[in-house]
């Protein structure tokens, strides 16, 4: 069939996400100490190498299709992609790809300085399998919180547009825990001026990141409007949380920071996300300015 | 609706303009001494914080609508974009706000090294709203100098596809008279040999403009011809540019330099943003060659 | 006419295919000495320059049309591309701009360190003109390896979707004949443990250099199957022939590195290339795996 709008716009959109993942490289890297940061980096890419192969394999099968339980689709059942041979659906199974490339790669924000590579490069084939796979499955591809699904009979349906929950708090507590198996870095107590090493490389990485966003968030929209509200509203957090974010480091330190102008955009990104296409752009600002406060207040 | 090919464009457009904005802060902040680096590319930063707010809340509405004189549009009738609520018009007040927020930046660029961060914080919405808002509503909106006004009328219309006046001699004006006001960079006189920081910041931020710049030609394009010419003019200006610069420099110092090629590239896109959709590319690429030539001999 | 949504698609790939050319500047000039990057990331920038008004002033001219002798097409027949003005086919001559531009830049990484940068300027558009010029007329623009041309008849026609022999071929040859011209780089034996001066530099040059892939592969795609099916390729080979690489270096030296991991990715979309809109993902996961392994050999 022809190339038609929609096509284009998920294309280039799963384009822009992939470029997230190095730029969330950047990001997560000029904030660690100078000798951490290529580990940092290299945790990014190898993200985007290891679930690439996965995704294609039996990733997007596993979230599609036939479930079993409800809870995951059949792995071997599209193994390869070979279902969507001659299909246009290759494209989604491409945009859906960047998002799990994405959602891991946020993860390693969380063991900074203490992962060993090899032990990453094992555990990101088997959360994603494990953990994201079943998740995705369940709220976007016809599981139990999908439409009609048993929870979502029982409960109400999860709104998550762009991923709230199967991206932001899959990652968030993955990370979370892995915090909390490898501990505290060694030294950071006794080094309690830690700074970044590298703050053009955060802010290159930030505006990497919030260019990529909208595609994170818009690619899948359905109609004009429903992409222009996420186009607004994609903007509109992320500098709202910047400005909110700076005020705080003015009112507590005397003087606002690049790295929380990089940290308040990101902010304003990850809040945005699962309601990005359900709120007016007013809200929106209103999201942001709540978004950089607690995050800003995190980080004196 | 449905989304057409007009959205794509305009939205991935409007995201590539934003883009510039980081963009412009790595090619002025690799221009400063090391330490105005990450000012520089804060302002840029807070640019698209503070004007992406302003945009959505007043901003849009006073460049549109039934206009006061004829000057600005009214700041409350669609304050918040609340008429634009579930009208695929949100793209297109996306897309005009990038438009703001890089005027905005483009000025930060003549007080490098001397504006203190709180004053330009303070300067940017009272621009944007005073300054930018009247000028784009007098010439895109619907006043003065727009198809039908007074000024149109007695003198013919203002051709400006892509912002020459509404961006670039608003933007010109406001950082010469910045540049007077804060006077010449302490030490700048006694250092005759300062030499940017960071040459590869630089081109990687011109490399980006150049990128973002497809997008601000071209994302108002309403034909394919149009939007291909557009295209054409908008690679071929710069490269011209870029080479006209360089021979000059090899001229008068004997060899060209890398910020020569930058800044060439720079000066061409400059130049051919307001004609973009009207010459032809053989003409642009003499504007190109014209173009780099006084900007050359300024660096001398 | 309209802008459809093929327009869109190859007006963005071209920008796309664009930035690779100073994503390859970083990715070269990261490997190089300190002192050597500035001149590999100014020789990608003024491809651009050079090549860019070369395209459209006679290089367009000579890739289509009537040819002579089946080799090139007349430079003057449509010179500075006065036949398409009015043409939605101006996109179609940026797209093409942005291949010869890139094509070109490929080569300079064979004689980093080594070249002058006044020899590399006379080089440019003659390369261009006499070599690129010719060989994407014979295949893509009508001439004798075309459907229907003399080699064609005689021998099949030379599949090569995305530039195989245009791009890579061509370049490739070109860059192994500098080599040997310019020789071996000085010093360079008596340095065995030369290292890459900057491998953020190179990871980011990498990220931009598949982000822009996508364009590159793409941007000529007919149908959204096929689009979709070189989006898939062009992800997932670079991703095999990372883990490849990465597994090869583990094996060889006890550790990966950053910079297997980016050459990986190189390596697999260079692979990818000629074949992306004809092979399965699983083979193309098969042929990342396989082009990761002697290119890391190489290395050793």
């Amino acid at each position: 069939m022809e190339i038609t709008a929609q096509h284009v716009w998920m294309m280039i959109a799963a384009a822009m996400v992939l470029l997230m993942t190095p730029g969330l490289g950047l990001f997560y890297g000029g904030m660690t100490r100078a000798k951490a940061a290529l580990n940092m980096i290299m945790m990014s890419f190898i993200s985007a190498g290891i679930v690439g192969v996965v995704w294609v394999l039996w990733g997007y099968s596993m979230t599609t299709g036939e479930g079993i339980l409800g809870i995951f689709g059949n792995p071997f059942a599209n193994f390869g992609l070979q279902n969507l041979m001659g299909s246009p659906d290759l494209i989604k199974a491409g945009f859906s790809a960047t998002f799990a490339i994405i959602t891991v790669a946020l993860i390693s924000g969380a063991i900074a300085d203490r992962a060993k590579f090899s032990a990453w490069a094992v555990f990101v084939p088997l959360w994603v399998t494990l953990v994201y796979c079943p998740l995705a499955y369940m709220i976007w591809g016809g599981g139990l919180m999908s439409a009609g699904g048993a929870i979502t009979e029982a409960f109400g349906q999860v709104i998550d547009f762009a991923g709230g929950a199967v991206v932001e708090i899959s990652s968030g507590t993955a990370a979370l825990v892995l915090a909390l198996i490898v501990g505290q870095r060694h030294g950071f107590a006794k080094d309690p001026n830690h700074r970044p090493h590298n703050v053009p490389f955060i802010m290159l990485g930030a505006a990497i990141l919030w260019f990529g966003w909208f595609g994170f968030n818009g690619g899948a929209a359905t109609t004009a409007e429903q992409a222009g509200l996420i186009w607004i509203n994609t903007l509109v957090t992320p500098a709202a949380a910047m400005l909110s974010w700076l005020v705080v480091e003015k009112i507590r330190h005397g003087h606002p920071t690049s790295l929380g102008a990089a940290s308040g955009v990101v902010a304003g990104l990850v809040a945005i996300t699962p309601s990005c296409a359900n709120i007016s752009p007013v809200a929106a600002i209103g999201l942001g300015l709540v978004a950089g406060q607690p995050a800003a207040g995190l980080w004196t």
